[in-house]
């Protein structure tokens, strides 16, 4: 779109939308015309539910995810498993893992990953918390949910070299071929680790 | 995304950002997210950019586009052709004409299109005031630039009959054959047209 929009307010409105990952600037004009034809209350609930957000957000001061509160609705709920913490990466995590319901303990978000290529070193991540939140005692496994790259293969020997010195289990998530992929065209890695570890069949 | 957030500022958030067009929740949660990551500042800019746009936002009062001040740079712009107005939908279709750099007139947005199945009627457009704009005799030439649906036709007729006694061109931009199309993918409708108008061919 190399024109001149024919209203200031209009390319500074279509400008911020298109610093959003993922958005294009004829997505954003797109966006800046529909809020446009809305209501004035609606457009202001829209760009106030943002900055309140950002200004009024907190961080549960136990598991470090996303809250509006010291503490999350998960660490505050006592009909969950304490003794078991599953670390991730990001709050986004916590929400996967909370959609299968297959999953009754509480979380550690990390806050990201260990990556030398883009400067995040252990002392960025909230690793030293976790160390500590494991020193008080009750944790009696820790699960490592992490993405199984490179860099989180990094960080889970790094979190496993901190914490083998405490009497807890440490798991990682099973690897292995997903449902409804297909043998042909899963890589080698995957397939060859799920053919090492395979298990029981059940029914 | 049957999970509660752990945050209702987030989850107020996502809900914003998934009712604009085409935004589900899950990239309503990455934007979200993204935005946490940055400043307050930015924020606030973001947030405000839109609720300064439908405050404070005008229209042209000669041609209709959205504009910072009551007349818009194209329709006070005296290098421009203001003999020859070229009729679109909306404001998109006026940028999209611009990019094209081919088009020195001026322009008409009638804020839509007749389409009695959405209940819009010509007196929700500004039909009356193209009218009025023709009236005042400086206008030789009217380009109707609709969409080729049957509303498109629908409503470049009802403008044909309200036009057509004023002494001036009335044009439609051509239909045909569109650059880097297939022959074979091309609709027949549009083929039988393309053929029918054929024009001489030109190096």
């Amino acid at each position: 779109m190399h024109s001149e929009l024919p209203s200031k307010l209009l390319n500074t409105a279509v400008d911020e939308f298109a610093k959003l990952p993922g958005i294009g600037r004829k997505t954003a004009l797109r966006l800046a015309l529909h809020l446009l034809k809305q209501p004035r209350e609606e457009v202001e609930r829209f760009g106030n539910a943002f900055i309140a957000l950002r200004n009024d957000v907190k961080y549960c001061t136990v598991c470090h995810t996303i809250s509006d509160a010291d503490r999350c609705p998960i660490c505050n709920n006592q009909r969950r498993d304490h003794t078991t913490v599953c670390v991730v990466e990001t709050v986004r995590d916590v929400l996967s893992i909370e959609n299968t319901q297959q999953y009754n303990g509480v979380y550690h978000v990390m806050g990201g990953i260990i990556s030398p290529m883009d400067g995040v070193g252990p002392h960025d991540l909230t690793i030293d918390r976790l160390v500590e939140r494991v020193a008080e005692g009750v944790v009696k496994e820790v699960i490592l949910a992490l993405s199984t790259t490179m860099e989180g293969e990094t960080t889970c020997f790094y979190l496993y070299k901190k914490l083998r010195h405490f009497p807890l289990a440490i798991t990682t998530i099973a690897r292995g071929v997903g449902f409804g992929d297909e043998l042909e065209y899963t890589d080698e890695l995957t397939l060859g680790r799920s053919i090492k570890n395979r298990q029981p069949f059940t029914v």
